[in-house]
């Protein structure tokens, strides 16, 4: 029989917790019978939630947690603070090696200082990146980091090649990964001097297959599999996707709908197009793992809703299977 | 009788140079009667380009420029060197107080540097900006910086703000413009270092209207007038809302040409939908100024057509008559 892999999820995180948080965890182990679910929370709430629910009992478990972390809350004070919130408990289920990994939709901050402090770095990782995939034209790529290290120097963007080359290959199955570094035009000595500073390095790297700089309009053309860049612009990139898209996508509705024609055409096309934005859709991807931790952590979207959920618990499987932490320490520990 | 805006256009500059270049300065003087264009380049192609059109003859006139500076070369180099060049002959007819301003569609570097070393900033301007308008959902918020002054200090960012809000007010007309500053959570303790010294100092400022940090998510909602941020991100932002738009328009038309059903939709939908993307189209709002320069300097995208060069002349009309370069000079005296 294959290993259970086992999932902490943070019952009480983000907009929609508890309902769409449970409903996500029981679809995910409905789905497939090799993941069990811890789900951490308030038992009476989660409980209640469950109780509309039927799936393998040994395969959800309920762990109380009688606090929460709320998202205006600082970080590092909220994790010291409040040892019985559920982000807290759920991390150190895996640190204590009860489950493999952790989900949660709550505070950002939160997951990423409890993270570093509860489960902690892998040997040699200076500073764990926040990495998720986003769509592309022809894909997705890997964008590393977006939002967990503000002000990264040099060596820190070098691991971020390194550990996003070993994802894309090993659980997005992208053999020999393209990886570009963020900049504000093509030639090497363009770049502000993060980048400057980096390009040389990255270039020396021989176990990366590193393409020079990618700039912002080609990324969603799917340019490269792994996008590095410093955590300010990689929050902005992200953030400005789900913006533009979202603005764009609402344009479009709004267009369709000034004539009669067009209203007639936009009943006709409204299947067809559902599908394709779905496909361009961040969310349908899982939420993004901090990488480099002694155990997987996965942040999903403050907005997320049950499918979210399941996604990101589904991407616990591959990454545990394809051992991404036991390749990610031999990587190091060459270096 | 009105007085004319007299603007130096750089027939040599751009992809599609010198064609669309010649037949967006005509379409300017023969849309209206207050603009003269003086069309620099090499003066055997501009007139070849010339002849293909009417116009009154007093409004256009030729000066010959030999050389021409490619996107590739180092610019303070090409500056230097390349003294008959179309951009150094341009920008010199606006030192001289030839022409009132300058449009390129060539190489960003060497216009900012150039406009920098030959036109020359307002006294008390540390960096000038380069500042495009970029469409949203109610209508186009001001990008400062877009990508002049890469690694920026706290200080340069406080003089974007307040250059920005003049343009804004007086240019685009939007009365006590709402200013932010780009940031990756709406709090005031969150951001990078350069964000974190900002924001006390814009709050600080009495003459602008700051509303705190904006999230890139927030910026196509059109949420703030005057977007404030360092030049590196400011590209990423520029050049991800071209690529995001672009790939979402390629995938929704390909989405509607799955099913018969949704090509018939295609077809009625057509229409209405131009018309829309046209509106979330950067290029309709002209080129990018060159904000605080003793005149007016205006990089246009360098795969600029006709029309966004026509669109980048008239802007400067607006620019002149309310005198914006005094208003800057006005406010940086008071500082």
């Amino acid at each position: 029989m294959q290993e259970l892999v086992r999932v902490a999820v943070d019952a009480m995180g983000g907009d929609n917790a508890p309902a769409e948080i449970v409903k996500g965890a029981v679809t995910a182990v409905n789905a497939r019978k090799d993941i069990k679910v811890f789900l951490v929370g308030r038992s009476e709430d989660v409980q209640r939630e469950l109780s509309k629910y039927t799936y393998p009992n040994e395969l959800v478990e309920v762990v109380h947690a009688e606090e929460i972390i709320e998202t205006a809350e600082p970080p590092v004070m909220a994790i010291r603070k409040k040892k019985s919130s559920s982000i807290v408990v759920g991390l150190n289920l895996v640190k204590k090696g009860e489950a493999d990994a952790f989900v949660s939709a709550g505070s950002t901050g939160a997951v990423l200082v409890g993270g570093q402090l509860l489960v902690g770095r892998i040997k040699g990782i200076e500073r764990p990146p926040l990495a998720p995939l986003i769509p592309t034209k022809t894909g997705v790529s890997l964008l590393v980091d977006c939002g967990a290290n503000v002000d990264a120097r040099p060596s820190h963007l070098v691991q971020f090649a390194k550990i996003g080359s070993i994802y894309m290959e090993n659980v997005v199955g992208i053999k020999n990964p393209k990886v570009g570094i963020v900049n504000i035009g093509a030639e090497e000595e363009k770049g502000n001097a993060l980048v400057k500073e980096t390009f040389p390095l990255l270039k020396e790297c021989k176990d990366i297959n590193f393409i020079g700089s990618v700039e912002a309009r080609d990324i969603p053309a799917g340019v490269c599999d792994v996008i590095v860049c410093e955590a300010f612009v990689g929050n902005v990139i992200l953030k400005l996707y789900e913006g533009v898209g979202a603005t764009l996508i609402s344009k479009v509705k709004a267009g369709m709908m000034t004539s009669l024609r067009s209203k007639i055409g936009a009943l006709l096309v409204k299947p067809a197009l559902k599908e394709t934005l779905k496909s361009f859709d961040a969310s349908q991807y899982g939420g993004a793992p901090l990488l480099g931790l002694n155990g997987l952590v996965v942040k999903s979207h403050g907005s997320s809703n049950a499918s979210e959920i399941t996604n990101s618990i589904v991407q616990c499987v591959q990454f545990k299977q394809q051992q991404i932490n036991e390749k990610i320490k031999e990587k190091i520990k060459v270096d």
